[in-house]
């Protein structure tokens, strides 16, 4: 073990008061001694993802966000609107630690051979929690890097690549042949449609804007459907009928958008369809809503029969239900091919100061496409 | 074989004309000889169901209905509103027979041991074209009913029953304890509810008047939610939390209920949460939409978390998955409790030509609880 381990690490906190505030500070923390199959890892980066941003802003309106505190200690303040403190309730009063994943080396380990095995190595990292300098976690959250990996390479190492890998499974294991993917010039779509192009599964893209098409047409995309483009619903439409997408993958929620899937879903089937049925086709078409870019009402009109299912997709219950097997496997895949497929882009390197700065925040807290924060919590202030 | 089979059956049509209007008409169609394992019945009863009168009147405007033809030769013709065209493309121009399910004598059979045993039978019909005085059809698509049961008893012994009992059989196979139903009050949310007394399964009925409410009350209905009522949310939120349903099932389709129900349903599971998940229970949360009473489209505000589903349930397709063995345990039952748990009530019988009166549309076309019409297809034109 290490003798030059801290007695406390600094970590991004996030706490909902029920006076109907969000308070953003850095805490002190104490960093307790690795047990047998624990390691501590300095944390030398680690990605802001939307999810992160669902836990670290709550519901509070950054619109009004006022900064306080040092500036080696920001504070910042933000009102939650009165009407979603219910959604808070689970979370009221309690200062929570933020950051899904993350990756650094490992300057302290326990006493199984698990443990001391990864000494000294730069580890990707999943638990929770790894906004703070120093993290100290299981051996079984940790997925030791190939030799010549950076940290800031294996950052995001977890949620988005086992997230589009975890697409393409669900595809494989629901007997679809091929996917529909939204917002899809995103970090994770860009990494799907690598997947897809190396596994010549077929991949309709649909993103919001032009500059987001050419990202993708650009990456080698075939099919790139614009939402806000007057003929949408008819590229769709063809982009479907030539691939046979029946699922797909939404990142926005809310609007008109996973339902006009549906029924674009079901125009492409029946193209093909020789006999009436007054309940649609019989092909089973899926929208799974896995983000919530859009925090608005989903609204759908049901035309577009009755085979047909929208639901909710979260990582790690997928995980779960394909087994420890089924996950390693896709574990594996991604470590092999982390600075390739796998690779992420950040736009800006923050400090865990650099993080509560309110300008910083007015830019990533947009979930905009290409500005994507990375984390590094053991830089110096700024 | 009965000597006595007429050349032709009167049966009733459903026409879509591409110059966007409906036509319901009586058409002498030619009756087959019964192929070896085909019978043919008189028959005696078919209601009209919810699923049947969507065939029947697609999506034409009945406010503007016409009569024409004689007496015994009505013919009915009602326009289609143009953006609602491009839903009836594939029953474009063909003349559709409607009616799912009925019952009658077996007056013919062909040479097969399994149709020479009907004739003379009472049996319950499955298959389509059953609003005719006579129907061809394969004895797979025949019950036998129990002895001095009528064709008026039998007459829905296939959508309604099979329907409830697959909610059930639903339940159970995809590990949910207890139900929610909309439009409770229905022919089949009376028979819902009485097998759910008889099994001891937790029912949620939700009806949207205060009427409603009592008759299934008066029928033994533990949770009845009004929709209507101001407190319905709470009143959802804690009938849930009592019977731990986690499955719903929705006649309704439009409008706000299926999000409401999943918005209490993961209310009522909260209330036993120990720690916050930022993406709410673990519990999966499901509402099969089986029905469109409200057309409109579908909203709903994802706060529930993200272990949910929603999706269309067909019964055919439904039973198709269980197979021939699972559904005949079904029907079995079926048929020994058709006087019981599966008794139907109609308001009023009509004939063929009652059928397409326009005073008699202007009624069973609104799918208004305790409303329901039988068709007896042989009684003399009225």
């Amino acid at each position: 073990m290490s003798s030059t381990l801290p007695a406390t690490t600094l970590e991004l906190r996030s706490l909902v008061k029920n006076t109907g505030e969000l308070e953003l500070s850095l805490q002190e923390v104490p960093l307790p001694q690795p047990a047998a199959t624990e390691v501590v890892v300095r944390v030398e980066a680690a990605p802001m993802n939307p999810s992160d941003l669902g836990l670290l802003f709550g519901a509070a309106d950054l619109r009004t966000a006022k900064a306080s505190g040092s500036p080696s200690r920001p504070v910042v303040t933000a009102p939650i609107p009165e009407a979603m403190m219910k959604a808070m309730a689970g979370r009221m009063d309690e200062s929570m630690p933020v950051g899904n994943e993350g990756a650094g080396v490992v300057v302290a380990a326990g006493a199984s051979p698990a443990a001391q095995a990864l000494m000294g190595k730069t580890v990707s990292m999943i638990g929770g929690a790894m906004y703070t300098q120093y993290r100290c976690l299981d051996v079984a959250g940790c997925m030791l890097l190939p030799e010549g990996t950076t940290a800031a390479e294996g950052a995001s190492a977890f949620v988005n690549p086992l997230t589009a890998l975890g697409m393409v499974e669900t595809m494989r294991r629901e007997g679809h042949k091929a996917l529909v993917h939204t917002a899809a010039a995103s970090n994770l779509g860009q990494m799907l449609n690598r997947i897809c192009l190396q596994d010549g599964i077929g991949l309709v893209n649909i993103v919001r804007r032009q500059e987001q098409a050419e990202i993708l047409r650009a990456l080698g995309a075939t099919h790139v459907c614009d939402a806000s483009a007057p003929g949408f619903m008819q590229d769709l439409t063809e982009a479907l009928a030539a691939t046979g997408a029946t699922l797909a993958f939404d990142a926005i929620g809310g609007g008109k958008l996973a339902g006009q899937i549906l029924t674009c879903m079901e125009a492409a089937i029946n193209r093909s369809a020789t006999t009436y049925s007054r309940y649609g086709s019989s092909t089973h078409k899926q929208v799974y809503i896995y983000g919530g870019l859009d925090r608005g009402p989903t609204e759908f009109t049901r035309g577009f029969g009755m085979a047909w299912g929208m639901g909710g997709w979260l990582l790690f219950p997928f995980l779960q239900k394909i087994g420890a097997e089924g996950a390693g496997k896709l574990k594996a895949r991604v470590a092999a091919e982390i600075k390739t497929t796998f690779a992420s882009r950040y736009t800006k390197q923050v400090s865990l100061a650099g993080a509560l700065g309110l300008a910083e925040i007015a830019v990533y807290s947009k979930h905009a496409t290409g500005e994507k924060y990375l984390l590094v919590p053991n830089a110096s202030s700024s």
